[in-house]
């Protein structure tokens, strides 16, 4: 198995949205539509927004590079903490039950079957040095989640052929329930938690003091406009750890990776992901200007993303009151080291946002749009030394109280 | 969600293959063939041939009317088993737990998502008239189960917006373990029992006495080659019951629904579906009488389908020792009465077998060779009146013996 990840690619970003290609959804497209045309749902609740499914060039699973580089930091912090905070007591009583495992955001598995080889090992690990308590390794269930319209057939095909747990796959989006109670021994969720459940509806809304007109995201915009990321994004997460907490047993560990800005002034030279996000926000105006896409199609649309910082992620998991802080960490992601061409970059962001950019301004202006943010990455060399990238990964390790 | 199902179509047929299209499968396969191609599987292990995905004119969903009719025919004997043979005395003890349910073999899920609305609703009611011993439902965690190449996009995307359950995808095949042990507390298989897991290697093989020359089933071919599939079927049926064994809690049921014959001969104007393959075949080898295809890429075909006899059946379910025979009955499949034009019994015939024959022969010859089958069966009137077709579904319900 080492050597098949050996040959994986990275990454930092979301991986709970996926792209509606015509490769892999054609037919089911229309299923979709012809069983839920009639609600009024939102689209984004359904999940129509998700990484670049299948293998091809632009595909998430050949463009995720930065996002691996989160797996090897996170190794040793994740097999510490199950080594040190691992509650094995209740298994030690019911020997035939399984342990299961489930992955919140998995999009088509590159990166998320690593995780499982880490975590399983080292839950193993830890039941052989407390063998006095358990006689025998359970069966590892092991659930992939992500949004609906995640390709799962390509997530399901790309599991390597020797594994060590039993596979499903769950579709959903994880603000919400997916599990039956207490049916979780341990979750993890990495890179998805920057996502939100939609866009802020008052950033959209004309009417609204947060109406973010002319921008596509919080960076540089008004205090309301930041304001109403911040506190929907305290609302998303409130919902995912309260579905977590119904889920998971008594004692489960949870495992967060997320994606997030440090807690300090950037320099005119340093960027985070924001600042890219507002980079390929200007290509999207400078469209606007010559014409390409309308003014009116820019203004109604902005990034359903927000970065928390440190502090304010602990306030808002200690509100929720149902798990324990056993362990909250900085991590610095070495996958940024493998962006170093203004072409990789624009690669990167495109697997992510291309599914929900062509949503709303139509596939014929893509290739123009990631052009534009190329050559805006060419001509600001900053952006291609690593060194300058300040973005952060926040780990915490939960543990779920007992009632 | 009545009015859900009184749009969906019908079916009898094997719903655990699944067919390779452009639509679906562009890049997966791809991504297939990098991650499997050095391995020395069969095809067919990997579960290569399933259904038409997909929502299209060819596809299984759009065409498994004769399937869906033993839905009908089926609910009331479901019902009838679980309010007789549920056995809720471990649920007494841990009410927090949910209830798990799998469908061996669940395609698209159109012929699938009836069944679990007729089964949840059946284990309620049994629940409820003994809520002496249950003081409440559980929740239900349903897990849907088809072949690696099965459209789970499709499947995902295809659930009823309101559903009562919580769901999971489960790929891989069915006659090897695919669930924790005892993590099951029901189980069922639905007209998919009547595949093999792969060709007889005998029957392929031009050096053995059960080498099948000049044909592609058992229907008239001599002796040796029906005993190679019966003695693969029986040994298909005793892994999959082996695993199931292992799967289910002590007490828990299983339903099957196998395709069958009729343990009768046949007169010159009934059929069963043995006969309709048969057909099938005989355009094959029409077809390579012309030239259109090669005599040799016939004589390396065979389907892997077997019809058994209930009294076939009952003996190999005896013979594993881990389930007792709880109740089993013959039923008549109303879905035959939906396919009453040759065009309806050949698309019918299409969406199952597309997959497989255009992984042997190429997509390019399908629509001769469906022509000609329409063709013939437009000659042959007898196999428009559904009362001469004579196939059966045999009712199965098995309860896991304690150990």
């Amino acid at each position: 198995m080492a050597q098949y990840y050996a040959t994986l690619h990275c990454s930092q970003y979301p991986r709970t949205r996926v792209r509606i290609t015509s490769s892999s959804l054609t037919d089911s497209n229309r299923r979709t539509e012809l069983n839920m045309g009639s609600t009024t749902k939102d689209s984004s609740l359904l999940g129509l927004y998700a990484m670049n499914g299948g293998g091809g060039q632009h595909s998430y699973a050949q463009n995720s590079s930065y996002q691996r580089g989160v797996i090897d930091v996170a190794n040793p912090v994740i097999e510490e903490g199950i080594a040190a905070k691992l509650d094995i007591s209740h298994l030690s009583s019911t020997q035939t039950s399984p342990f299961r495992i489930a992955d919140f955001g998995c999009s088509t598995g590159r990166n998320s079957f690593p995780y499982i080889q880490i975590i399983t090992q080292a839950i193993e690990k830890k039941l052989m040095a407390e063998k006095g308590l358990i006689t025998q390794i359970p069966e590892f269930h092991v659930f992939f989640n992500d949004q609906l319209m995640n390709d799962f057939n390509t997530l399901f095909r790309s599991l390597p052929p020797q594994i060590n747990f039993h596979a499903a796959g769950v579709p959903g989006p994880f603000h919400g329930r997916l599990f039956p109670k207490a049916s979780l021994d341990f979750a993890y969720c990495t890179c998805a938690l920057n996502w939100l459940s939609q866009v802020p509806k008052a950033v959209g809304d004309h009417m609204s003091p947060a109406w973010n007109k002319g921008k596509v995201h919080y960076t540089g915009a008004k205090q309301e406009v930041v304001e109403a990321y911040s506190d929907h994004y305290a609302h998303d997460i409130k919902s995912f750890l309260e579905a977590r907490a119904e889920e998971l047993v008594a004692g489960g560990l949870m495992a967060l990776l997320v994606p997030a800005d440090p807690d300090i002034k950037s320099s005119a030279t340093s960027f985070t992901t924001p600042t890219e996000i507002d980079l390929l926000g200007s290509c999207l105006l400078d469209m606007a200007n010559k014409g390409l896409i309308s003014e009116q199609k820019v203004d109604t649309f902005n990034f359903p993303l927000y970065f928390t910082i440190p502090q304010e992620l602990k306030e808002i998991i200690e509100r929720s009151n149902s798990f324990t802080i056993e362990r909250m960490e900085i991590l610095d992601n070495p996958g940024k080291r493998t962006l170093c061409s203004a072409k990789a970059r624009a690669a990167y962001l495109r697997a992510v946002f291309e599914g929900m950019l062509t949503n709303h301004f139509g596939s014929e202006v893509m290739d123009g749009l990631f052009d534009c943010y190329e050559k805006k990455i060419a001509a600001a060399p900053h952006f291609l030394d690593p060194d300058n990238e300040k973005s952060i990964i926040i780990f915490v390790l939960l543990k779920r109280k007992a009632e």
